[in-house]
């Protein structure tokens, strides 16, 4: 609830002035900005807000790729801030127009073919979203000191918001999807290879270079595990039990993004990004006039260093013995799991990703990062998927055969994080940049 | 029941004669020769058979290690399969001495430190049994063609079914401990690792060398997993449930065992390995006479070759791909799994071994039968342990919270199985002699 009215009021106005008068006292104010919301409505704000915004982002971001390397810091920040706003909003009216039009069938697992088309629709206009969000976060993060601070502290808490809840819906499914394709590898053997049941064909796959780089399960696969036949009944039941509460979980989700795209608070948080995408509020008697090597690169290589120190943290060397049973450990068990070092990892390396992202040329280059952040989200995927078949096994009166196969799911998950961690381990120690300094 | 009564009258009279008119008619005979065992009445004749027989071996063994290379095949062979079956006798010996001091408490899991002395003792002893049968049974497959065949046969039923019934319990006893320590290590996440709880520990141990080969849980650990805290509930019912169906089987087994131990087809065996042990029943008009390396060498070249063409047929490359799934695949399936493969490999493997034992100083030095020999031990171990925990998961009636437990169980130890696989792979692929003939 900590939006600004000063921003919503400036960009619902239409006139972008300099944001400097606009950052200063907004992160302060709490009263809800809810004048021009509620005399637009909830549904039409929702559709239209977006795409007045975009339209007007629409010419804003100048030449595509990397902005010019030679400008200011002012000028690169400014520019990679804008595509991602552009980016942001761009995704926000595809959503507000998916949701609208599949708003029949949107509601729970239901809906035709075209249903269908209509929420992949909508899940890549989300994926986009949040893709720009999370940029446009970890770059307030890095580059604080150049931005107005209480802006981008408030607009860094709103997009995560907003994110999260647009999101949450989308990940309830990608979690059913992977929850069930494990099922039924488990129960038949074919499924998450994309290869037939035959050994030698499974053979022959993982004879590939790619597999050997812990790649398993890449392919999604998910349509084609549907169509396999019918599970033993304890897999089958599981999975049903599965479905039933994560489909819950996804309607409750939906319902929730719903009532937020028609809220005042969305509406702050599309503003600010709209004048995001025309104007970055620097922080007054900054450096953001001086070239990038001297002002961007400094706080991108304290990201860095920040990162560097939170994988010393990590047990690196005994997640890069295979086979070390550290996935399972303290499954059955009650305290907290030691996913957290690993998760803040994946958060840090995202900033620092971001922060290169926005160096551009200037930034060294490094190999490690994105097959290593692939690893941690493949890792807080399944932590996740494996937090969802521990809580469906804690459902009362479940048949035992139920919450074995909720056992053996959970397990096969963690073992996927187990394997992250191995894959993560290796693309760090091995590819280690030669120029990096230590 | 095809045990030979020319053979245990001959050792009853403690007259040796060469062996081959013992041997023709021998493994056609089937009446059962109950009369010196049923004079001698079932408990007696367990504890004094073996001893009187181990007696006459004990003067057999000329000198210890290999036998002088330079001699015949018949020496070298003979020699080998009398040491091993006065090693046989010596452990059968022990084990009746020790199964008649701890009668009182060696039928359940009940006894108190004695006991457990007297069991440690029994179960070396019958390790040692097992040892020497294992081996004098693959040497009687590969050097069949020297041998008098239908007393190797004959020989090699009875070896394996006295070795069997006798070994049984205690690999009951041996499962148990595994899914206990392993139930342990998945609530508390301590235990197996042989380290104290805090990770930096245990990321030391993961440090050492041995670890990166994926000797996972390679130290015992039993008796401290035993002391450590309570475990969650779901955890110690399953726990609880497989200490009953486990014991229970282990006492089965004990009955088992001691009844095997009063029979004729007991005596029968016995009587034949301490004829073994001072004379080993060569094929009449063979090459038995001809030099080592001309006779010996060809049959274990030959089992060499079937331990390839099955090593062959496994999908060596994707076990060697580090968290490849392939342990869980089908886990809840109905199908058998695909563990045969591997457990035909673990034998001829053994029987390649043993086949090398005999050659001593002949023989062509494998260095990776011996690791790649204990990766499949493991293998077969984990497999069994994972099915017993399946098997658990049937029994009507449990609480969903104990089938859970069991559930991620039975998929931990799948994942040993996996990475006894994957261990096995390693050693099998890197470490190819140089002068092995392709």
């Amino acid at each position: 609830m900590g939006r600004s009215r000063d921003v919503v009021v400036e960009s619902g106005r239409g006139t972008r002035e300099p944001p400097r008068p606009a950052g200063a006292p907004g992160g302060t104010a709490t009263d809800p900005a809810v004048d021009r919301a509620a005399a637009a409505g909830p549904g039409a704000a929702a559709a239209t807000a977006p795409a007045g915004a975009a339209a007007a982002a629409g010419t804003v971001p100048g030449p595509a790729g990397p902005a010019a390397p030679a400008g200011t810091a002012a000028e690169v920040l400014g520019g990679y801030l804008q595509e991602r706003a552009a980016e942001f909003l761009r995704g926000l009216r595809d959503h507000a127009q998916g949701t609208g039009a599949g708003a029949g069938g949107a509601g729970g697992g239901s809906g035709g073919t075209a249903g269908a088309a209509d929420r992949a629709r909508a899940a890549a206009s989300v994926g986009a979203l949040r893709s720009a969000a999370r940029r446009m976060n970890g770059v307030l993060v890095t580059y604080r000191a150049l931005l107005d601070p209480v802006w981008a502290d408030n607009l860094r808490t709103e997009l995560s918001w907003l994110a999260g809840v647009v999101a949450r819906e989308y990940s309830c499914a990608d979690r059913l999807e992977r929850l069930s394709a494990a099922l039924h590898r488990l129960a038949s053997g074919a499924a998450g290879r994309g290869e037939g049941t035959d050994p030698a064909a499974a053979e022959a796959g993982g004879r590939t270079p790619g597999a050997a780089g812990g790649g398993r399960r890449s392919a999604g696969g998910g349509a084609a595990t549907r169509e396999r036949g019918a599970l033993p009944v304890g897999a089958a039941r599981a999975g049903a039990l599965l479905e039933r509460q994560l489909t819950l979980a996804r309607t409750r989700a939906h319902s929730a993004a719903l009532q937020a795209l028609g809220s005042a608070r969305f509406h702050a948080v599309a503003d600010a990004v709209a004048l995001l995408a025309s104007e970055t509020p620097f922080r007054p008697g900054g450096d953001a006039d001086r070239p990038v090597a001297v002002v961007l690169a400094p706080p991108a290589e304290q990201a860095r260093r920040r990162l560097d120190e939170a994988v010393a943290a990590l047990p690196l060397s005994r997640a890069g013995a295979p086979y070390n049973a550290d996935g399972l450990s303290r499954s059955l068990g009650t305290e907290a799991r030691q996913d957290a070092a690993w998760d803040h990892v994946r958060v840090l390396l995202r900033v620092y990703r971001y922060a290169q992202e926005v160096l551009g040329p200037h930034a060294v280059p490094d190999p490690r990062l994105r097959p290593a952040g692939e690893a941690l989200e493949r890792h807080h995927e399944a932590a996740a998927a494996a937090a969802a078949a521990a809580s469906a096994a804690a459902t009362p009166r479940i048949a035992p055969a139920t919450a074995y196969a909720l056992g053996v799911l959970h397990a096969d998950q963690r073992h996927e994080v187990e394997a992250a961690r191995f894959t993560f381990g290796r693309h760090w120690t091995r590819t280690h940049p030669e120029g990096a300094p230590s």
